[in-house]
């Protein structure tokens, strides 16, 4: 079970919730050879049509970070900042247990 | 890939943060059974010692409304209340996809 999770909203420019969603999930294509994260999901919400939602687990904060520097993420970083308007650290959280952790 | 997801936020009373994760892994047991559940994650934080934080993923919003009404879900409902001093639900989402769901 990974020690680190973590609860963000990204908010999107108009009309561009879908495109991140996309961008979103090929990141998720690439953490597929990241052992160290073991759940990353995606979400959109009724209540916001600007907004996209991800839930992460990784096994440490260390791994989280590492990850950043992937060439991977960079390359989708860069794609995604010209549609989004804001993102924002929702929670940081360790697990404790669960169905599917 | 459940329809329905859920993150949100219980603030315990003093000192009753680790019986209420016990609870709530208890009923992450009962879920194993509730095949429309495919995620009941319990997290603390670092941030609020008197929180406790779950993020759930449900096949719909019915069979998530349908858990409520299940006894085992009302036996420890009945034990946590005297223990929890307030409930907010931080996000309602749609999933779209990714790693581990």
């Amino acid at each position: 079970m990974g020690e680190y999770s973590l609860f963000g909203k990204f908010t999107v420019k108009d009309g561009e919730r879908d495109a991140l969603v996309e961008i979103l999930l090929e990141a998720t294509q690439s953490m597929k050879n990241v052992e160290e994260c073991t759940h990353y999901h995606v979400h959109v919400s009724d209540d916001d049509p600007n907004a996209v939602y991800v839930y992460e687990v990784w096994k440490n904060a260390d791994a989280h970070q590492a990850s950043l520097a992937l060439e991977s993420t960079q390359i989708l970083i860069q794609r995604a900042k010209p549609i989004i308007a804001g993102i924002e650290r929702i929670s940081t959280l360790q697990p404790r247990g669960g169905k599917g952790l």
